[in-house]
């Protein structure tokens, strides 16, 4: 009996398995026939669509607000950490701020169309490159319901159908700010299954969506280390690998000091948890004495653990816990620091193309030589000369929104904005035009 | 006792298999190393760098042409396709021309250090995204041994290290040319592990390549749909996929009848083998009387048997054979094309959406609606507009050479040359700029 019990259920598994997976490639494939047609629309299509979606969110906000009231209801039983329930409860100014970044798209260029390259060939064959929507984009996120606003406002300004695989803590949330967005769609005649949630009940959703190989183009995961690496590995779609930063500090021989700690301090303490925030000071050894016990106290004044080298360690007395090994290719998100003196540039560098993730490195120095260097031999989406960490962000870089920050180095890296959720193809026009054998 | 022995050779399967791990991996880390070294060569030491081992090549061509001439023998004791084994041979002629590939390669722009964007920002930060190499790149590709000098001079060009994993059938060959270009590489001071051929005797190495997460930054299959689609699925690494043309031909209602004919035999018979050739032939309903008789004809007339649907068969006679569902999506790769006949140039593009693989699509009209219409509605690396699809190639589109061409959208699409080797990275210039709170 009880094998007999066993098998049904696993049968039972196996087919709403089977059923979740034919969900999520049903999805896909209606996606790709919404992505057809957003392909064709012209901006002013698109940008009328984002005002119209900013103002339904607005004008719905209360039934938003009462889905969301049940997330923040069960993630408070379930004893979720406050800091967490804060990412998850939105607010009638929050509704606000998400429509407000759907307007902020809409005023962005529109990518598509763009001609990036062009040229006459010799025998007359007139050649364009030109940007298009990539097709379907998936997103696998955490937390946060603004995201499901955010990544559908970007993707279809850029012509693309998305799917959004979001966190079941969020459910409620996400449900009702989809429903929002759909409505306009239709309203607009455009299909609804342009903007598509996947279920989020069931882990199994992610693997469904990360191998619908040849209906998904690409799929972007945003979240932490571990959601990242699983979507990365396991896809048989391409993926875009965000958000990682164990981002470092470099404090060159021929750098002034105080400019040196106001950058310390900014890249590491203004947002602990963020993936531009530093989490190794790298200091060359000949301004290591007078630079690392200052250091030490300003970082522990801002409430900063410092995990030091013997060398940082000595200089910087017993507020100095020694680090090990792992601390160097730690992302700590949090109020601590790894801390190092280094022989040279090029020592600072290949500590930095030992443990980093290349996400964002700075250097702090006046030399110019060193500057150069430095820019030349550090290979991150970005790198930082006499400037804070923390402008790594697509916002800062002037891109208007950003659906992620890329750390690979296939097809965007740093910041990713509108272009970066485009591809391109060639038109050539000739006039009978066939290749001569050969 | 029998299952002793077994073990037994399990176990040594397993030791070997390690050890062939552990050899890819080594080879990746090496290329690693090497490759932070390439990213700072300037232009003239790699041009000279290159010439250098065009020079070298065929100065020794004696012992390259000896080395191949032990490929060709085991081939031909192996009953090898006299087709396979033409394309495995080199002579005096074939190592000069691989050695002028060199030459036009190290004759092209360096596309690293290029400032694709940038801008000073509203606080004064002053943005440059600059091109950078992607870092150590891994070819699996089968057959010819150009292929295998191609591959690195194209990479090195773009200061990338490459892996080279080549087909076993062509190991004396790879071996004597890579052998060649690393005694270049020593004799410039620069790591022979810049260029390095990857064990061909075992198909494990390519998983091993492909799996190499963190070491190699991206794997370029070039070769067979089977060898492709293996690559894609299998792999952890970023990969670029290459190669696999369905190409359609679409002769419009307003479509000069000779330049269409031109068109249509130039894409299908001028080289069958290759990916850009057309496999299907879509004829608009309005001149299908006129013009299937006279390409049935034609394309008979070049050896060409016509898989056509009822349409065709009906207007083309005897000459067509009845088309299967499987026709519209083979890739023939053989003088073979499916026809179909279709109600509307919509149809068209969405026979092309459903059968197509992405590569490059043709449309012979003289109305210039229909051309908009088309170029904007098919979605493909490639869309030609009354010009053959044979034009999809690096070397006609200016590119001096490629490495491939792409049918994905990540990344490259359409034929791949130095800059599609490379990856971007921020620069970011201030004077002590701190991100403020909020």
């Amino acid at each position: 009996m009880t094998t007999s019990i066993e098998s049904t259920d696993a049968r039972q598994a196996e087919t709403a398995g089977d059923e979740l997976r034919d969900q999520v490639r049903d999805a896909a494939r209606a996606a790709r026939d919404a992505a057809a047609e957003l392909a064709l629309l012209p901006r002013g299509a698109k940008d009328a669509l984002l005002h119209a979606m900013a103002d339904a969110l607005v004008s719905r906000a209360p039934e938003i607000l009462a889905a969301n009231e049940l997330d923040v209801a069960r993630a408070e039983d379930n004893g979720t950490a406050a800091g967490l329930i804060d990412r998850l409860r939105l607010s009638t100014d929050r509704v606000e701020g998400i429509a407000d970044g759907l307007r902020t798209v809409a005023g962005l260029p529109d990518p598509i169309g763009e001609v990036v390259r062009g040229n006459v060939l010799a025998n007359g064959l007139q050649l364009q490159q030109v940007r298009v929507p990539l097709g379907v984009v998936g997103i696998v996120y955490e937390g946060r319901p603004n995201v499901t606003v955010d990544a559908a406002g970007l993707t279809l300004k850029s012509g693309n159908a998305v799917l959004l695989r979001g966190s079941a803590s969020a459910e409620q949330s996400n449900t009702a700010l989809v429903a929002v967005l759909r409505e306009v769609l239709v309203e607009h005649e455009l299909p609804a299954t342009a903007v598509q949630l996947l279920p989020s009940h069931d882990r199994a959703s992610v693997r469904h969506l990360i191998t619908a190989r040849g209906l998904v183009d690409v799929v972007i995961p945003r979240g932490g280390a571990g959601l990242i690496s699983t979507v990365v590995e396991q896809s048989t779609v391409p993926t875009i690998e965000t958000g990682v930063g164990n981002c470092h500090v470099y404090v060159d021989a021929h750098a002034d000091a105080d400019t040196a700690l106001r950058i310390l301090l900014n890249s590491k303490a203004r947002r602990p948890s963020v993936c531009n925030a530093a989490e190794t000071l790298l200091v060359h050894r000949d301004v290591a004495a007078e630079f690392v016990p200052r250091a030490v106290a300003e970082l522990r004044a801002a409430g900063v653990t410092v995990h030091g080298d013997d060398e940082v360690v000595r200089l910087g007395g017993s507020g100095v816990v020694a680090a090990e090994e792992h601390d160097w290719d730690t992302e700590y998100g949090s109020l601590d620091i790894a801390a190092a003196v280094v022989e040279s540039l090029p020592a600072a560098a290949e500590h930095i193309r030992a443990h980093g993730s290349g996400h964002t490195e700075a250097i702090v120095t006046s030399d110019v030589r060193a500057a150069r260097q430095f820019t030349a031999r550090v290979d991150s989406a970005a790198v930082m000369v006499n400037a804070s960490t923390a402008f790594t962000d697509g916002a800062e870089f002037g891109m208007g929104a950003e659906i992620g920050i890329s750390t690979q180095k296939l097809h965007a890296r740093g910041p990713m904005g509108l272009p970066e959720l485009t591809s391109t193809k060639w038109l050539v026009f000739g006039d009978g035009h066939v290749r001569p054998a050969g």
